[in-house]
């Protein structure tokens, strides 16, 4: 098997057999310094050479002069010396036969041009000997099963399965100091800085297959390599759980609707999603997801998340007042109660007192004891009628919490495979509980919002899961339609056009099989008038010129003409206002249709645009004028089968007006989603589509059909065969 | 000055002077020996009596047979004895002189009939006496300012200046097992348990104007006198903050829209807001918020916080991502950033590396240090353009986080009484700072989305501070149509009826002054011909009858009608619809009005529902037939005045639109304003309206009206002039 380029020297990175510290110092408080105790008090196995001009000796290791007078190439240097010499230094420690370092020196890409040019002849050094580098500007690595600790963070991480990888050394350092006490240890702690060579590609393709990972948790501010990324993201999901965070949530704005709706944050959200991965959005939630992959036990994806899928909760509690704050927060978040069977509730009238709530929650009463806490959870866990098990414990004098937590901590060895969170309420008398969990594996929260918000993570991670599985095949024989929207695309271009008229657009949606309603061109009123006559009444006339993109903005669209004289009136008036509003305007003529009552149907939107990064991103929502102030909509990224469409439909709220109510018969859901599959189709298949905006999309009980169209165009670089390859990779 | 009734006898019950501890236990374990330890362990100043048949001494104390051996009236009594005997020693100490008691014993209300027997008849051996009750079925009260701890908590409460109150005992050990380490204390820590005699209102009133309290906390499962509880809670909002966490979050149904749509725990949430209160939802912020209250600088309200009036916060952190984080969350809620103006950032330059963000977040570069910090936080402190600030810490290994914590409390302490947050991140090393910012009185928090939401929430509390003072006057002369309303209602219960037809109805808001569509009534299908004639196509015909209420529902409205042929046929369809899908319904003819444009205008709802406790309450929201589905609305309780009636228009997302966007002109908002205000007033004044349903109300540039208009009946018990007694109380 030949090694992936991009985790190529990566095993001299994470299991360096010796080790130069190039920058080691004797300076108390220096970088250098606190880098050589932490590799000396991480008792790294190897030969430790740290590199120095000035001392022979540092921390009472013997130091080199240079590179050159080292004894051998090291496997690994870690370089802490001022930015102006990394690159000569590693052009030196390349030429010797190192293949791995990690620069954690500042003052490159981070402080302007010069320091840019600086990382680019640093990449340039070490492109000869293919020497990789994790850096610059970043806090170093920690690799507990090598005894590695390469960092100059002020605390260590422990052993572990988890791995951490950061764009953010505050992060690195936040998050260290946080789990020290709790018991939670890692495999790898990596710090990617400025992510110059190593970026988070990278350590997804390499870790996917580290046997001492089992889950991953990233920190990102950006992703410079999507199709890498999104190809480690989805081999390493398939593995182990990924979570990420990632901030900078800002929307940026762009022309079209689609455009101005699919921020460059909401891609990432539906591009973490589709690799299988779960997104966290705060600092809490991260500290929290940590607890969770750490102990969660391993569990099978079980299928899409529709309606009928949440996983149930069970919640036990010797508390109503608390039970009943999760519960809230379960039912807010769109969660479910598992509703105990009679055979459930017959087992724990035998092992409760009378007074319990003979519901779920399951209180068991103030006064619970351990053996009580017991007999509720062995119940409880073998309830098959309940996916997870929330335990729960308010501090009382008339029990002792950690006699509780013991019994559940017993209960759980026998259990089956049931997940089981816990959270010991208080905080004086609830570290010993706590830390007995930890010890035992067994997620603990301290609050019951935020062990119903990990039992909810993990029905969302299996969801996430499910699409990851999903994935629908990525290259089929194309349309045959294809040829023929070329040719209008080409004609387009030949006028010198990055827009096609709305005629042109629909002919294109047609010719994919996507259903719009015909559309004539009139060169001016009379041939407007001759047209309408053959559609028949009431028809929709609209302006038709290529200067203007958003027609009802200028008076350029007058529905609801229902004669002759009416369509030659509204010319007229269009074209006058028209002068008045948008003066330099080119006018070509008139576009007729027919008019389609649309009060009984829904108004919705299908639209597309090209990510700077991502490439083509599917929108679907509320359409309408209004559409942006409505602020309804899914993204979801090409190609798209019938599960993963649906699954965009319904996370918008609109869906639950599409499924009916009262005398509103339900749309043809199955039309939609047809829609979207083949928009899907069409952006995969037709690389000069930077734009789509069909709005509306009138739906109904019968069908869908695109009243209004939009398609504008760029020429594409990239080959049609490789423009899903971030997708399909 | 006479002393209310409500806050009668609880000095004693709060800084008693003697004690009785009725069924104080020698045996390890029971609540009464948990008590008596309690007792003595906080070192109560008066004498102590223990009451138990069986011994003479109870943990070194001299105790009694019995009540009437006691050597005179104890000013308090506290019992743990069987339900049984409680009614028995509570008459006996009212004979004897004792005015208040805590009854911590179960077996009351919450067991059952029996239980509900036990607890009247312990209210009535009370009433003669005046003998003030906290309980049955609690935890006891904690006074630390009375060295009393009247509880069985297995922990104490430190003296300080919060009172909790709560009606779970869960929850009461759950928040002090929590602050213990924390360095706050509490006025009062009192445990309602079932609420017989004292409640919430009762406490609301004494804590009002006890100056040892300077904020309440209030956990509540739900209100039994809500005009009590409204009174009081507006008289104590406007001498201190109050904070209430409500479980129990469920939604019950209802017959018309809005009736569907007012949960009974929205009514909670706008009770809270008018009562000038901050509501919390779970645990998590409820513990943030005793660190708000307990440390937070009191500001003076800034006036109703519209889009305008957002307190700006400023950010100074060492660490860029967890800063990054802390906006993403700011944004993401709708909160404010500062804007540096040229001095501030002027001042920075002189106090920061020229490498600082130079931007708000203000980054101080992870190498901070405390004289940096003491810096950075005192130009932030002066700026005018932030009201308050957020000061954060990432660990690192090259500066000490304690000296940093310690410059900022320094410079805290010669700054002005602007409002600082911090969170010092991590956990193993961040223990001391977070000790000496408790010790310092400034409000600090484990991550920095928890910070920014208690900025938020100090800036939600302003806002319903403004909403309070906002009070619109409660009595005014009645509206002149009152009158002629009062015989419309008159007749239609003469008739058996108990809801309005819709021509009544509309003309009940004629008299109003609330615009409607005129509506007519025919008999049949030649006379609703003749009124089409006469109102001019196109027309809706609508069919009339006592039995159908939601009329679209059996084919009984038909819009468009564009002749007189085509009414006729609609009459004739309408018929046979009706008497197919609702075949016992008695049919009275049909109504005629005008058919308006609804395409450039927006349907909304006006609604009216009566809650079981809280009265009438008002409902406006985004409307049409799909209003359940769309599920956007909000509350208000009148009487409104135009301020109170446009809170409640922010506060849906329909008020986006209502703005105005592309070429659609934002709605004369102060007409919809008008509509609210004046039905506010009709159900102000006229006591038989129970529900209002106005759906849709059109709105567009020029005004609203009316289209669709339902009012039901119900005859009132209450006399108008008291109908708003809850809310202007």
């Amino acid at each position: 098997m030949t090694m992936p380029m991009t985790i190529r020297n990566l095993t001299q990175m994470f299991k360096p057999q010796s080790l130069a510290l190039v920058g080691a110092s004797t300076h108390e408080g220096s970088v250098g310094h606190m880098l050589m105790k932490n590799v000396v008090s991480g008792k790294f196995s190897g030969p430790v050479w740290p590199v120095n001009p000035a001392h022979d000796v540092v921390e009472g290791v013997k130091a080199y002069r240079d590179i050159k007078s080292l004894p051998s190439a090291p496997d690994l240097a870690v370089l802490t010396i001022a930015s102006s010499l990394v690159t000569q230094t590693i052009a030196e420690l390349g030429a010797l036969g190192t293949r791995a370092a990690v620069v954690i020196s500042a003052g490159f890409n981070e402080t302007g041009a010069e320091g840019k040019k600086l990382e680019q002849q640093m990449l340039e050094a070490a492109k000869p000997y293919n020497l990789r580098i994790i850096g610059p500007n970043c806090l170093g690595i920690i690799v507990p099963g090598s005894s590695l600790n390469a960092s100059f963070s002020h605390i260590a991480a422990s052993p572990g399965k988890l791995a951490f990888v950061s764009q953010s050394g505050a992060m690195c350092t936040t998050i260290l100091d946080r789990v020290a006490e709790r018991d939670i240890g890692f495999s790898h702690f990596i710090s990617l800085g400025n992510c110059s060579d190593v970026d988070f590609g990278d350590m997804l393709e390499y870790l996917a297959d580290d046997v001492d990972t089992s889950a991953i948790l990233l920190y990102i501010e950006s992703v410079s390599q999507v199709q890498k990324f999104m190809a480690a993201g989805k081999r390493a999901s398939r593995k182990k759980p990924i979570i990420v965070i990632k901030s900078g949530r800002n929307k940026e704005g762009a022309s079209s609707h689609t455009g101005a709706l699919v921020g460059s944050d909401g891609v990432y959200d539906v591009a973490f999603k589709r690799a299988g991965m779960l997104r966290v959005y705060d600092m809490e939630e991260l500290f929290d997801a940590v607890e969770t992959l750490a102990r969660l036990k391993p569990a099978q994806p079980t299928g899409l998340a529709g309606d009928g899928h949440m996983p149930r909760l069970l919640i036990v509690s010797n508390g109503g007042g608390p039970a009943v704050l999760a519960t809230d927060y379960l039912m807010g978040q769109g969660g479910k109660l598992a509703e105990l069977s009679k055979d459930t509730v017959d087992k724990l009238n035998a092992v409760l007192p009378p007074t319990w709530s003979h519901g779920n929650p399951v209180d068991i009463i103030g006064d619970a004891n351990g053996k009580r806490y017991a007999g509720a959870l062995s119940v409880a866990t073998g309830a098959p009628e309940a996916d997870a098990v929330f335990v729960m414990n308010c501090p009382t004098a008339v029990s002792d919490n950690v006699e509780c937590a013991k019994a559940v901590i017993d209960n759980m060895r026998s259990a089956a495979d049931k997940n089981i969170f816990t959270c010991w309420l208080g905080e004086a008398t609830a570290h010993e509980p706590r830390r007995l969990f930890a010890e035992a594996n067994i997620p603990t929260y301290d609050t019951p919002e935020k062990a119903v918000r990990a039992f909810l993570h993990m029905a969302e991670y299996r969801h996430n899961q499910a699409i990851l599985m999903q994935e629908p095949p990525a290259c089929k024989v194309p349309s045959p339609g294809k040829g023929a929207v070329d040719t209008i695309i080409a004609n387009a271009f030949a006028q010198g056009r990055n827009e096609l008229f709305e005629s042109e657009a629909k002919e294109v949606f047609s010719l994919y099989g996507i259903p719009v309603v015909k559309t004539y061109v009139a060169k001016n009123a009379d041939e407007a008038v001759i047209l309408a006559d053959k559609v028949g009444y009431p028809v929709v006339l609209k302006i038709l010129s290529p200067d203007i993109s958003h027609k009802s903005d200028v008076g350029g669209v007058i529905l609801s003409l229902g004669n002759a004289d009416a369509v030659r009136h509204a010319a007229e008036t269009m074209t006058k206002n028209v002068a008045k509003l948008k003066p330099g305007a080119k006018l070509e003529g008139f576009t007729v249709q027919q008019m389609v009552a649309k009060r009984e149907g829904y108004e919705l939107i299908v639209g597309m645009s090209t990510d700077r990064q991502f490439g083509p991103v599917i929108m679907f929502g509320e359409g309408g004028v209004a559409v942006e102030v409505i602020d309804d909509h899914a993204l979801g990224l090409p190609p798209l089968d019938t599960e993963l469409a649906f699954d965009m439909i319904r996370r918008t709220r609109v869906y639950k007006r599409l499924l009916g109510f009262r005398d509103h018969k339900p749309v043809n859901m199955d039309t939609i989603i047809d829609v979207l599959v083949r928009v899907s189709q069409l952006v995969s298949e037709v690389g000069d589509i930077s734009e789509i905006d069909i709005n509306p999309l009138i739906a109904d009980e019968h069908g869908a059909i695109a009243l209004d169209a939009r398609i504008k165009l760029v020429k594409s670089t990239v080959p049609v065969a490789e423009r899903l390859a971030i997708i399909c990779s």
